[in-house]
């Protein structure tokens, strides 16, 4: 297979590092989120389609990161967008809501089991802050526990003492766990007795540089207990998982019911929109909050989200998107395997997490995804990967095709592993 | 005049009540944002087109919140429109972003003096929380100087201890001043010696509930020289006047320039958008901050944005809009002293703040408010308002006689007061 050349994005890159801090910057950028090595690094995108995007130099890559979760049904899905625009000769950003919102709170509160109710919002990070605010309020105390390595977005209070900008009070109130530590929590709990408000976790453990970890047995249904008996809101980060495991909310494929719901990245096919849903006991507490945004109530985002909600239910998008998610990756595991290579695979299929642990350095997977993106199956390094709809058999099939020689170069390149 | 009713909008919020925190929550809700006496408030939006809305039950309203600021143009302007849809056909939320972004952060450069990159997010928050970690990078300092009464968004940095899911350590590294007191910001940097990474402030003072206030001669000369000689980060939220005094930003029309400047409001039309600009000294700091969100790098935005300053830059957009505010100001001054009544203006004529000085309770004014959205011209109390390019001067003479039938009336039922 010819590889890619990546000129016209490359000098795109040159120009945008004089007007942007970093030329990309955050988890689109090639230093952040992908890891994948800059000569392999497309940079820009020039549209897309599907399961597809073309980036600048009008190569084509099957995609695995969907946009980092927003493409769950394909991207410029017709239905979803077909929605969003009849909305928008109507209005978008107006002075009042139109009724959309309430169709889609009711929407969700069909959808999601434990949702009593739904907030609107434009980030993931929007959500969860609230989901922390609405904990506090309803509580009245001051403390979070967080998992060690989960991520909940780029608000001060959700990231690290010693990260540029960070001040020590950001932090001050959080509490960090082991996942799926039970004992962990409790002991936690016990030390800062009527001092939690809140427990907030992935439905899994999916942190970046690290395999995923499914619950334990027992640990969702021990960690609710220890919640309820402390008075303490259980709080699901559901914007990655979200509607890839369970249409009915991750903390229902699990077997608990969460007090509080984060969703994002496939709330909406790409539109901007996140929510937090919540049950009948802290209504009053998360709109006690003080709360809102310039865009938050925008009709287009709520019309492209109730589309897309409808339409992955009317497909059975998460089991769809699981039962393509096992093919692929027991292809993927299986070529790797035939030519000597470990390819772990981790985490849901329709958001797994892979590594090839022939290298504990995780250089050589590296290099594999490198050889990949050149030849148009765009995977990151480290950073768990999407399944979307309009993923065909054909497309996986090419992936295997691609992945295969990617292993052959990377066993001719370092004999001594393979 | 006949006064509308609002049948449908109130059945559709008592729905809205089982599924949605308030029904309406935030600066669109009937509690926070318009203080409309409820009996007048419309609730829903069914569309809007350039400087109108009709609500559910088909009232057309006059609109003076322009969505609180983002309807800059003309609701579904068709240029900015076109822009947008024609990048849609391309793509919107991507793996990779479009190009779109690097013509953008052109463009803010080009046009806003003090800018020398731009970093894009979703809402006004996002842009302020952004300049607060980035000062905070630069200058390893924790503390921020606002002004009393001053709004920079919801992140729990930016509220008040009390509020509801506030807690100590949110608000600890806050020092507060009072706008145009450059004694006591002189004060509070001597006093906190080495501490202060920035002095965040609007352009002007356009708190909720209060008379809006322009800077006193030679203040904004005065705060930028103190911040310079202490090295702190001046940061100017210019969320709300941004694009509506000066395309060049509201530091310069002002007679200053800022090192860090936050855009939202008027920043796309309506679509998703907010921006950063800042000095090529905060560049790397600025990118050292952990910042991303899932729909930030989305190309619709972009493209909607760029489209919008071009078209505003093209017809004097800030110019016009000042021009039609005072025009409009004028108007209801002198109609309201026909009756009797003090209508103080404040602020810059294109984003005014009013109220009838007769009566120190606000309610004599909520009241002329209410009589005037009951007949289509939509102002909110105790917020500032908006003037949008498609005003017509059609819609200005509407507007001062709905406004001289509600001062009429007003008169009638408070005879002893004007």
């Amino acid at each position: 297979m010819e590889t890619y050349n990546h000129t016209k994005s490359k000098e795109y890159f040159k120009r945008a590092t004089k007007v942007i801090p970093a030329g990309i910057y955050g988890h689109l950028g090639p230093a952040e989120g992908c890891f994948i090595p800059v000569e392999a690094f497309p940079f820009y995108s020039q549209r897309a389609q599907g399961a597809y995007f073309w980036d600048v130099d009008g190569n084509r890559y099957i995609d695995y990161m969907c946009a980092y979760g927003p493409n769950v049904l394909g991207y410029n899905d017709p239905d979803v967008d077909r929605a969003a625009l009849e909305q928008l000769q109507l209005g978008n950003c107006v002075t009042l809501p139109s009724v959309k919102m309430i169709e889609l709170a009711e929407l969700l509160v069909d959808t999601v089991t434990m949702a009593d109710w739904a907030f609107f919002a434009k980030n993931g990070g929007d959500a969860t802050s609230l989901a922390l605010m609405t904990a506090r309020a309803a509580t009245g105390r001051p403390k979070t526990i967080l998992v060690k390595g989960g991520y909940h977005g780029v608000a001060p209070w959700t990231q690290k003492l010693g990260y540029p900008g960070i001040t020590e009070a950001d932090t001050i109130n959080n509490l960090y766990v082991e996942w799926n530590d039970i004992d962990q929590l409790e002991k936690t709990i016990v030390e800062n007795k009527d001092q939690i408000a809140c427990f907030m976790a992935t439905p899994y453990h999916h942190p970046i540089f690290e395999d995923s970890q499914m619950p334990a047995d027992g640990y969702w249904e021990k960690a609710r207990k220890l919640c309820t008996d402390n008075g303490i809101v259980l709080a699901i980060d559901d914007v990655r998982c979200g509607f890839r495991l369970d249409m009915a909310g991750s903390d229902h494929y699990f077997g608990f019911k969460a007090d509080l719901v984060c969703f994002c990245k496939a709330l909406a096919n790409g539109w901007n929109m996140s929510a937090l849903c919540g049950i009948e006991a802290l209504k009053d507490a998360a709109s006690s909050v003080l709360y809102t945004g310039s865009y938050w109530l925008s009709s287009v985002p709520f019309a492209a989200s109730i589309a897309t909600l409808n339409k992955l239910k009317k497909m059975n998008g998460p089991q769809t998107l699981l039962a393509k998610g096992k093919k692929l990756t027991d292809g993927l595991q299986q070529i790797g395997k035939n030519h000597g290579f470990d390819l772990k695979i981790s985490g849901a299929p329709s958001l797994w997490y892979m590594r090839i642990t022939n290298d504990d350095s995780l250089m050589l997977h590296q290099e594999w995804v490198a050889e990949c993106v050149k030849r148009g199956v765009f995977f990151a390094n480290h950073h768990n990967l999407f399944i979307n709809m309009a993923l065909s058999d054909e497309d996986m099939e090419y992936t295997l095709a691609v992945a295969d020689e990617a292993f052959q170069l990377l066993k001719k390149k370092h004999p001594e592993i393979a």
